[in-house]
């Protein structure tokens, strides 16, 4: 006999990227390849242990305060989650009867459906196009599916692709539920595009946007994203569905620093937008081609008769090398491979595996 | 028109006790009073950014490790959690079917309503005896009400009355569903008890304990807790329920850290019961009984025609001067208040402001 609920047993948890012991070429889980800025070494190096005694803000004041700053909001537009993950609960939790569908596009963050099952609610998939971008009528296929909850991933993961505000601004005047764009990788995204939805929060009592310090901030392992919206998509949240004390002492503080100087973070990514290019060139003259990526990796497809022998021998004889690289075992995506834009050395540790140089490889390593 | 559930509309939040600015004399939450261990502190400033780069593991292994070496378990029984809320609701979401009770004690602590509420589970709530303990028949009201869980804070809040493993052992056999023992402040009970319910774990398989670090080690702003239990309560909420990163990686070093020396925590607990004793006596020379305790809180007793007017009226009083403790609205605990054992300092800082001497508590704060 299990004490397990009957669809908890069914289930698979959701299964991170594989995290190696370091020294790796880790280019399997889109961290931002440059450290943290100096405003985190500075507050690290400030805390006393005494900060930890007592409980954290359970509502994280200061560093709504902050983060409402940078985005020219008000702190009630503002909820902080020990990271995205704990936003896309929430959001299942506080606006999804668990009898209605959730809307996601596919391919796609493969989190989305596990919460899904764990929530006990179906799934609406909506494919997305050859070139990975928004099918037309995705918002009524949602509708007619009575979803009250739908999330697009923009940038999307693993394509890259991004859409434009204004055809998000569409598709949350047609969908009657909350659509949650998850902007994990928006930091990245080229600035010349001028992209920027939070203009859609004003417009729109439905959207919710997560944005996250996990990869633009560099801080993966501090736990820290936060969701933007209406005042009252944010107050249920925020009062009622997150844990109590959900962001620790240490996360508000180095968060409310990092976002209050984002000037060392900008530098990154503008080190990484390089290198994106860069790098998705050596690859192509490789053979390898990629889709246009506003995001920190790239979706290298992989022609089944290279010298590599498709893309999953071509990810497991990266990994024998030290190079960490992420395949999915799923429709649309076995050809090819997710990489994330490393460091400059990284990447050429990367090409100089695939151009089989094995002697380039060892050195770098 | 609302986005919100219709139930999560419905039901208020879970209020956590307010957070003072400092200085204050802070005794309404419980915390430890003396400040973290050496460890922590060294842990700290050994700290480099580039650990906040990366994706902490997401199974918090040298962490389990180490609370399994502690307990003399192996790592499988072990899950680490976000603070011991996390746990407590990962046990809703992972056990308890939404049209099964939770059983519960009454009175106890508010937070196991609003997490059922959350959940859309009702309550089978029964009420402690006279003396603070279980009632005789528990396991068989929980039993016949078809709960799937029931939580027992043990030593209780807001009583501090412990039960004994003994009886722990009879209801975890006769109840049928999953037992969680929420053991927050466990550290603080007499080791001549020799209470240890880890022994439990071996011979129940229903039996899931918390464990927090908050309490006992002084880290309630880092957010770490543990479950104990079977490996078959524990593999579900370890690789389908909780987060995929639920724990950051400060919070795994600083954990691991911490159990591996106990020492200085331990020294913290036996100052508090030994302050624990004292405050007891000096509030009941004032006219302020409170129940035998094995937490490092007692609950004090006002009796309607104290010189302070009752509990509520005295628990403004105290606020007025700086000094925090908890007052619950809530059937069998108005007449009283729940004051966490401060320093002697502190508590000596309590005892001057009752018996009414305002230049002791000027010149104390």
């Amino acid at each position: 006999m299990s004490y397990e609920r009957k669809h908890i047993q069914r289930m698979a948890g959701y299964v991170p990227g594989f995290q190696p012991r370091m020294p790796a070429i880790k280019l399997n889980t889109n961290e931002n390849p440059y450290p943290p800025g100096q405003a985190v070494a500075a507050c690290l190096a400030a805390l006393s242990p005494e900060v930890l005694q007592r409980y954290p803000d359970p509502t994280a004041d200061a560093f709504r305060a902050t983060a409402a700053r940078v985005h020219r909001l008000t702190p009630d537009h503002v909820v902080a989650t020990n990271g995205g993950d704990e936003l896309l609960r929430l959001a299942l939790t506080t606006f999804l009867e668990p009898n209605r569908p959730l809307g996601v596009l596919t391919p796609g963050y493969g989190l989305y459906s596990v919460l899904a099952q764990i929530h006990q609610a179906p799934l609406c998939a909506v494919p997305l196009g050859d070139d990975w971008h928004l099918p037309d009528g995705v918002a009524d296929r949602w509708n007619a599916a009575l979803c009250q909850l739908a999330i697009v991933t923009n940038p999307h993961a693993p394509s890259g692709a991004l859409t434009p505000v204004a055809t998000l601004d569409r598709l949350a005047g047609i969908f009657r539920g909350v659509l949650l764009i998850d902007e994990a990788y928006v930091d990245f995204v080229d600035p010349d595009l001028h992209h920027d939805a939070t203009a859609l929060i004003g417009r729109h009592r439905n959207v919710l946007l997560l944005r996250t310090l996990s990869k633009g901030y560099s801080l993966a392992g501090l736990r820290l994203a936060y969701g933007l919206g209406d005042t009252q998509l944010i107050a249920p949240i925020l009062g009622k569905t997150k844990d109590s004390y959900n962001v620790d002492a240490i996360a508000q503080a180095v968060g409310a620093a990092t976002l209050a100087d984002t000037a060392s973070a900008a530098a990154s990514w503008s080190a990484v937008r390089a290198s994106r290019a860069c790098l998705q060139r050596e690859l192509a003259a490789l053979g390898l081609s990629s889709e246009p990526t506003q995001a920190n990796f790239l979706l290298v497809s992989v022609p089944p008769r290279s010298p590599w022998g498709g893309a999953e021998a071509l990810h497991r004889r990266l990994m024998d090398r030290g190079i960490y690289v992420r395949w999915f075992d799923e429709d649309r995506l076995r050809d090819r491979l997710r990489i994330t834009v490393g460091t400059p050395a990284e990447n050429d540790v990367l090409i100089a595996a695939l151009a089989d140089n094995p002697a380039d490889v060892q050195q770098a390593l």
